[in-house]
């Protein structure tokens, strides 16, 4: 058998959005910008999709912007920064995906100033943090809604207020939230008042590649421009089959969410992270968080070993038929971890860390096989 | 009956590609940045993409960076220049697709001075018209190979000599190739001396929506920055199942091609040509462009006629079952044509123009409803 846990890196496809993706393929090919009535009806299927995209999620659908993924959708927000007549100050969590912390280092050789929020050693970020990180002239501030390699859940709520409160007489700033692990896992209110974007991808949820949703509680300039699709936010003809694959894939997943611990995995998530933490010579990251944790998302687990180094466990378990990875998928070529830095995590247990990830389809013969092959290879003499 | 007359909009998609897409997103879905052998096979499957297009193109698999369509492999040559220590000047066609023009629009915002480069009466650039435009200073110039509402060929590859020998001794000039309307329908060497990039999109070709290539002779430091995919250009998790699809519906479009006139429509559109010409009230913009004129691709021909405008026309084409379309549909919501204005069409003649383009697929029933339709209406009292 196969036991995949992987799933922050990617979901297993959700057979009926693939269909629905193949059947508007077929069906509604042409350019919704197109004139013609064929081109009417998939401007017809792509506004179906936004609207069931905004359903799920519970905002307009005048805020939701399609984009070619969550890392598009994290970067639109951060290049239109660009379009100010001056570089400022941004923040953005020490923890973010590199999605925003490299393209922050992009702002900062452009002259912009970037400050890194610092995160406690459960790798979370506190609205104080966040406070404190900011100048007179910040006008952009980043924290990712679940971390992608520990599961974390940040207080965005709380940091919006915060923000709010902050900026309340004083210049404007702008409050981004990389939601693309937090969406269908953990209740997450992204019209609650001081977010201003979101970002969120398809393939993590069960829906196609190369599709994503930016949510924006008010326009925005862009700076990538051609035809001016999607409100001049995001060029490029329209992906309307993939586009309606993720209002589907977005609308079941938070169903089953909503539907609880039974229908989720959720249960089954918590009981495999006591599993595993049972293992000899395992260990969670970070070493407080408890089974049950409600400062992490249960789909996603963070432990260290004392015995191998990450990439050996995760190529003697891929051997065995069952897939874990090290850090995130996006930072797989780079040796150094730097959320697990930012948390203090030793070198050596960092070196021996390794990922977990779980999602609604992970079944109990899945769970026992990682529990049973862990024992084995870390028990092996 | 339905007649398709819009495929420089987008074309019909293939049903091999979207077989191959649907089985590659079901056997071979994980993330190719995994290190666990699924990911392994991913990324294979991704590395087997990139070998097939390159093959099909004629140019290194080292070359080619898989981007989000024709807009993204514009953009990540002409975002790379906002890398330098200080603006500069630009120079692109007058006739450039707007994700060429418009995100030129962005670039002059931030700094850069951008030279228009003119056209003659027939929508074509000229390599002197290329080096008048050029400062001391110009760091990038694109010229597309085919224009999307003329069908004008671009003579690039006298371009690229023109400014390899302008630059001998001289700062180097990075010459873009927006190759989206070429790539399979007119013979197109990537690999000529002097062409630093080059563009394309799959769904022009039959491929899926969401899924371009852009063609690179040497690496590029790009601006939108994550997890390091596709050499650092592209980030975010590589799309497998698109990217096998674009290879093989770029393999069958470009082996059509080389088959010729019969198999690839090309006789079929020059005869269309002719026949629309032939219809009261209907002349072809550029006036001087003739039957079978090598200076055009036969798939992409622009029209005015002397009673009604552009859209009312598209319309009642609409209403009889056949699509085609004002200008390109990617500035179908703009008033005006700045390709026409380019070469000086006058204001009556370019509201009441059309596109018909066509493609391997068109049929000779098609071609005979449309040339009916339109005389029918043409001819309406």
């Amino acid at each position: 058998m196969t036991a995949y846990f992987d799933w922050a890196a990617t979901a297993p496809p959700d057979p009926e959005a693939l269909n629905l993706q193949r059947k508007v393929s077929e069906d509604t090919w042409q350019n919704p910008s197109s004139a013609h009535q064929w081109g009417r009806s998939a401007r017809a299927e792509l506004d179906r999709a936004r609207s069931r995209s905004a359903g799920a999620l519970g905002v307009s659908p005048e805020s939701l912007i399609f984009t070619s993924g969550g890392t598009e959708a994290d970067h639109i927000p951060m290049l239109s920064l660009l379009l100010r007549p001056a570089p400022h100050s941004i923040a953005v969590s020490a923890v973010e995906h590199p999605a925003v912390t490299e393209q922050a280092k992009v702002l900062s050789r452009l002259g912009w100033k970037v400050a890194s929020i610092p995160v406690d050693s459960s790798g979370r970020v506190s609205a104080e943090g966040v406070l404190s990180s900011l100048s007179e002239d910040t006008v952009f501030v980043a924290v990712m809604a679940v971390n992608n390699e520990t599961g974390a859940i940040q207080p965005v709520e709380e940091i919006a207020s915060a923000l709010i409160r902050h900026s309340r007489g004083k210049r404007k700033i702008h409050f981004h939230v990389d939601a693309v692990q937090g969406i269908g896992k953990i209740p997450l209110n992204l019209s609650a008042e001081g977010i201003d974007s979101a970002s969120l991808s398809a393939h993590k949820l069960g829906g196609p590649r190369g599709i994503g949703l930016l949510y924006l509680n008010r326009p925005l300039e862009g700076v990538l421009r051609g035809g001016g699709q999607e409100s001049g936010l995001r060029p490029g003809t329209e992906n309307v089959a993939a586009a309606a694959a993720c209002a589907l894939a977005l609308e079941r997943t938070v169903e089953r969410m909503n539907a609880g611990d039974e229908a989720d995995g959720r249960g089954l998530s918590r009981g495999l992270f006591a599993n595993l933490c049972a293992v000899r010579g395992i260990a969670p990251i970070p070493r407080d968080r408890k089974e049950g944790d409600c400062r992490f998302s249960p789909f996603i687990m963070q432990f260290t070993n004392d015995r191998f180094p990450g990439e050996v466990l995760v190529r003697a378990l891929s051997d065995r038929g069952i897939a874990v990875s090290t850090g995130s998928a996006c930072s797989s070529k780079k040796k150094n971890r730097p959320v697990l830095e930012a948390m203090k995590i030793s070198s050596r247990e960092s070196q021996n860390a390794f990922r977990v990830s779980t999602g609604y389809g992970t079944t109990r013969d899945e769970t026992e096989a990682l529990v049973a092959a862990l024992s084995e290879i870390m028990g092996a003499t």
